[in-house]
């Protein structure tokens, strides 16, 4: 149970280590050597008799620690859009960690493949006695609905916007999109492109457009894909191809800017000395595509243990938080 | 299929949940309640004495047959690596849409922030109503008798070799590497590196240096590392200072290949004129490498369809699998 109280006492008392070892008939050493397998063998026989009374007695090994850490149980779900995506990939491997410091286990759900089931596999999820959710994705107001409705905590993450009472997290897209396109105009670009996605409710167009309109520069044109390497490449290959000849580009994420790069490559335009790139996410990724990406960096261990703090509800932080960004400045848009 | 011995008949008739019920002295519904946890609850002696039966008979519970029973999904886990490395990240994905077309759920957990705990991750899945569970990594033996001692069905994927009579599937690494490798002799090269992993029963070094003698050539340097983009990055710094100057290496990943590449721009490198690269795995992220990767292509769908019909029990495949590779042929080995 996530809560500030304590655990209701389920059945009298926990059940312990030698309740186990005595309804199996061994010595209590010997349900820990095929608990922490490896530290010693046991016999196949024996072993299968302390497999037994653990299912019969439904011992939980970790039930002192558990007890720690505020009486939680241990599982918690996350959602996340689609995880071949680095940014999810590195987001999911943040809030791992941060539930493992607590004493949770997470376990992950990648929504992409489910989205025409409507919102069955949200109401799965939470009909399977999970301990709390977190969810990286924007959700349709069904979702939205269920999500309101679980019996369990819920955290929102990666999100543009509030929604409602509902703890969400999420980092200044619009703030950070602005620094990235200030650094292409202070690299004395003046044609600056949009790679992104639909417009709705992120900001990181608006980011864009304000920053040029702060600068007096023109709006440059934008190319709205999906967000995927492929979705990347087919932008890109629209901007070499555009009359209106753009000399940098914005672009929304990193996995897109790394599909940008190999067309741009394929068209034998130099980066960044024909055309200059910054991206968005700072993911691990990013560090190693050629040129290196400059890119704006979300906190994603910062948020992440936020996430696994609203859940465990030990914060009195606003409803919504937007994380602020930082700008990793590598060679992609002109530095160096 | 991928053998060509059909599976011997391992006992004349699957064992039904009759059977056990029989063997244990209960009726059906008694079994049903014991491994479907949670919807009645059963004395502890009469659960002992079904989980024996179980045990006795290697009784492995069809979960496409219980989910039509229960009217519910059934939830299948997987426990992965790491899920940043894109491989696992596209067989994640690729294991997702095999069980959505089965009617199942998938949750995936990550392990690699969990070795330390020994085997806690897997018993803490195991005991959360899971209908069944696929393992894409190497176990350890502690982690084998866990996995082994489970009451639901369990299938291990990515695998370089069989685990007794756990169904397990993988590909062919030592072939798959031989292709590689004589694809790069094709091109001329006679000094080839190697960069992959510590040696084990991984057989893709074994699949290089066999590659290499069976064409009177010396064996190249090998440098190994951890799978990782950084741990491809500082093997290819290494290569590029090695005064044995290879003229091509085969990279075990394609992670650790895009970590390399980024190395070897940074020297300045051409590739492939300067250095070709083989790399393994097929992921998308290899496609949109600079130059794209050629790469050996492992069948994620395929291996995803059968691990999942290996869990529902609808195959008489032998227990070990070893799938054919594919060489998908790009830019960086110097074709085009």
């Amino acid at each position: 149970m996530i809560d500030s109280e304590p655990a209701a006492p389920r059945s009298r008392r926990a059940v312990t280590r030698s309740d186990v070892a005595r309804y199996a008939g061994v010595s209590d050493a010997v349900v820990s050597y095929v608990l922490n397998a490896g530290s010693k063998p046991v016999a196949a026989a024996t072993r299968e008799r302390v497999l037994n009374a653990v299912a019969a007695l439904s011992y939980r090994p970790n039930a002192a620690a558990r007890a720690l850490s505020r009486g939680a149980t241990d599982i918690v779900g996350m959602i996340v859009p689609d995880s071949r995506n680095p940014y999810f990939a590195e987001l999911v491997h943040a809030v791992d960690r941060a539930t493992q410091a607590r004493g949770l286990t997470l376990l992950v759900i990648n929504s992409d493949n489910r989205r025409d089931a409507g919102t069955d596999h949200i109401s799965s999820l939470a009909s399977r006695q999970l301990d709390g959710l977190i969810v990286a994705e924007t959700l349709t107001t069904a979702e939205h609905a269920i999500v309101s409705s679980l019996a369990i905590p819920v955290v929102l993450i990666n999100q543009f916007q509030g929604a409602g009472d509902v703890p969400s997290i999420g980092v200044d897209y619009y703030l950070g999109a602005r620094t990235a396109v200030d650094h292409l105009i202070g690299h004395g670009h003046s044609r600056i492109a949009f790679i992104g996605g639909e417009p709705g409710v992120d900001r990181r167009e608006r980011g864009w457009a304000d920053a040029l309109s702060a600068a007096d520069l023109p709006l440059g044109p934008r190319y709205r894909v999906d967000f995927s390497l492929a979705g990347g490449y087919r932008a890109a290959l629209e901007l070499v191809d555009d009359a209106r000849a753009s000399t940098a580009v914005f672009v929304a994420s990193d996995q897109l800017a790394i599909g940008a790069l190999a067309a741009l490559h394929e068209r034998g335009r130099l980066i960044p000395e024909q055309i200059a790139v910054v991206a968005f996410d700072g993911s691990a990724e990013s560090a190693y595509a050629w040129p290196p990406l400059t890119t704006v960096a979300q906190p994603m261990e910062g948020m992440a243990q936020e996430a696994v703090r609203r859940l465990l509800g030990d914060t009195t932080a606003p409803a919504f938080a937007a994380f602020p960004t930082s700008l990793i400045v590598r060679r992609s848009c002109g530095c160096e």
